[in-house]
């Protein structure tokens, strides 16, 4: 039987919604005060699942200071106390919605982790607003 | 890759379990301390959450604005500040556990939420007692 | 130095505020949906905080299991699956807002508590709505 | 007895922490990563406590409704999805640390809040920093 | 449509991560301070989750007072208060990481729960670590 | 006016609540199942109160890094992932009750922050059972 274990953590960053291919009336009509050209922020918390086998030596699917450090190095470090529109490569050209910040930090961390390990990754905006990105987990 | 996004939500309500096929010598021991024939009430929180392909223009599942009004519209003003056996046609023939509560939920939101899109439904009626109603998700 | 020391529990009922003084018109105005003759219902949580000197051989202000004792015995009976309005002596003259309910559960418990330790309650009708009922904490 | 009550609120703002009397290297050893000239952000979250007499005709302290409205129109049309440095005029020259936006807060709704009321608001920056501002409570 | 349903349970427990095959060193290096011989302790909580059919009768998927019951006696009775290492025979041979503490109480309840319902347990050690058992859910 | 800022953390301990002065029976009345020969474990949370004026230049009533480092350096190091009875010096003699607890990382603290501070300490035990911590506040 696999076995699913998660590690959570946060990181604080500005973003703005925007679609330049649209004019300023469209922005505000799709994306509502997330528009607001001076940004806004959020406490992003994320749930990084990954599931295995447990390994008998050890009794642990993947050891939990590692992940906790790829998580610090590979995240953390890149996006807390950032502004992800204009501080992170990531998202110059892609909007940073929850949904494609969630799909960026699960294929960071997709290339970082064994590939037989499967992966979730899930990022809560605010306490109401909730993503999911999984891949044959 | 399909993304899941999830909008969280609330609504107090009193109800009552009774099934009026059995005397009340049975529904007590069914039932006990929620038979009260008077009410007890509840804070539920639901958690909706949607799953579908991420719109390339405008970063998004579904548009959050029009979930929450969907939730408001359809969950919130049905069910909120209301007695769920008195005051609502969903439950005058159905028994109000919380099973029913979130199924009855699930089948309102399939209704309004585009049929591409898979829905899975979480109903807490209290913090240790939480119900979860998916199909194809 | 004084320590506090704090139990939480919890109960969930039934309630309707109504002022037996007012038309049907002034209680819709003061009380709005919480008006609902059928009722509707909140999981209340409690939080019973009691202050004091710690007993150097015990390292206790209070046992604790004396203090849960006692909240189980004298709020959570008397309240848990009850309908305020109909099923308790308490609320039969008192509307049951929070800030009567924490009223009513802080002169239960301090007749229960010994005189020395200072005593304060906090009730949660819903996660955003919040009473606190202290007398020389 | 005097009663106390909370209404709890949120407003989602992006901010910088930058004295302009200081140089770049003493604004960085002092503020650190929140001196990012981009901008970062929080989800702030708001307790505003007001004490006083319980209303004996109505059972309240506050009509909640009356309080939930002076936070929405006060607090949370002025500062959600604001950068709080150059949307509001609040911050345009003070730093806006926890502290500060928690007396900023405090003073917009004691003015809004009758004087025979005493009055709380507590500040939460992340959940784990959190800042309190209290006068004769 | 099959519905899930989930009760939520806690103990509090001491335990040490060792491995007698392995010397200091290489203990010391896969469970750092967790491998501390005088133990440490968690607050434990699980989530045990159980999906099938809704019986039309009862509205429920399961009984929650038995399965109530069923957790504490079998899981709470087990290992509340415990030092999983020396009072419990289930690690006297096996280390007691959170993989193997949560694959454990899913054996346990999974013999004591009808075949015919699928079984879910979640255990979190900390707020931050958490592990998930599943077959066939 | 004076303002109090917050900071949070947590630590991961075994303990065991025994009083050498009784017989074994006494401290299995007074104790209970805290009172396990062989320890049982806590994750134990703790918010630490600073209040003071806030600095003009600064906007702050303490730099939250350096009371950060001051509460990982003198209470995570010394009491995470320890047994408390056994590898900590300050309850080689005090019965590690909540109370206790809580008033030795007063003293600790008191001791590190500038007198003009005020400080309160606040400690979780478990999700219900706090302890709080108090001079001069």
């Amino acid at each position: 039987m696999k076995i699913a274990v998660c590690r959570k953590s946060h990181f604080n960053a500005a973003h703005r919604l925007y679609n330049p291919k649209w004019d300023d009336q469209k922005n505000e009509v799709v994306f509502g005060k997330c528009n607001n050209p001076n940004f806004h922020g959020h406490n992003y918390k994320i749930e990084v699942w990954v599931r295995g086998d447990v390994d008998t030596d050890t009794g642990m699917v993947i050891d939990m200071k590692i992940l906790k450090d790829i998580i610090r190095r590979e995240i953390e470090d890149r996006f807390d106390h950032k502004n992800l529109n204009l501080d992170t490569e990531e998202f110059k050209q892609l909007i940073p919605t929850a949904e494609n910040i969630c799909l960026v930090i699960w294929k960071i961390l997709r290339d970082k982790i064994e590939p037989q390990l499967e992966l979730k990754v899930r990022l809560f905006e605010t306490e109401r607003n909730v993503v999911e990105c999984v891949s044959n987990f």
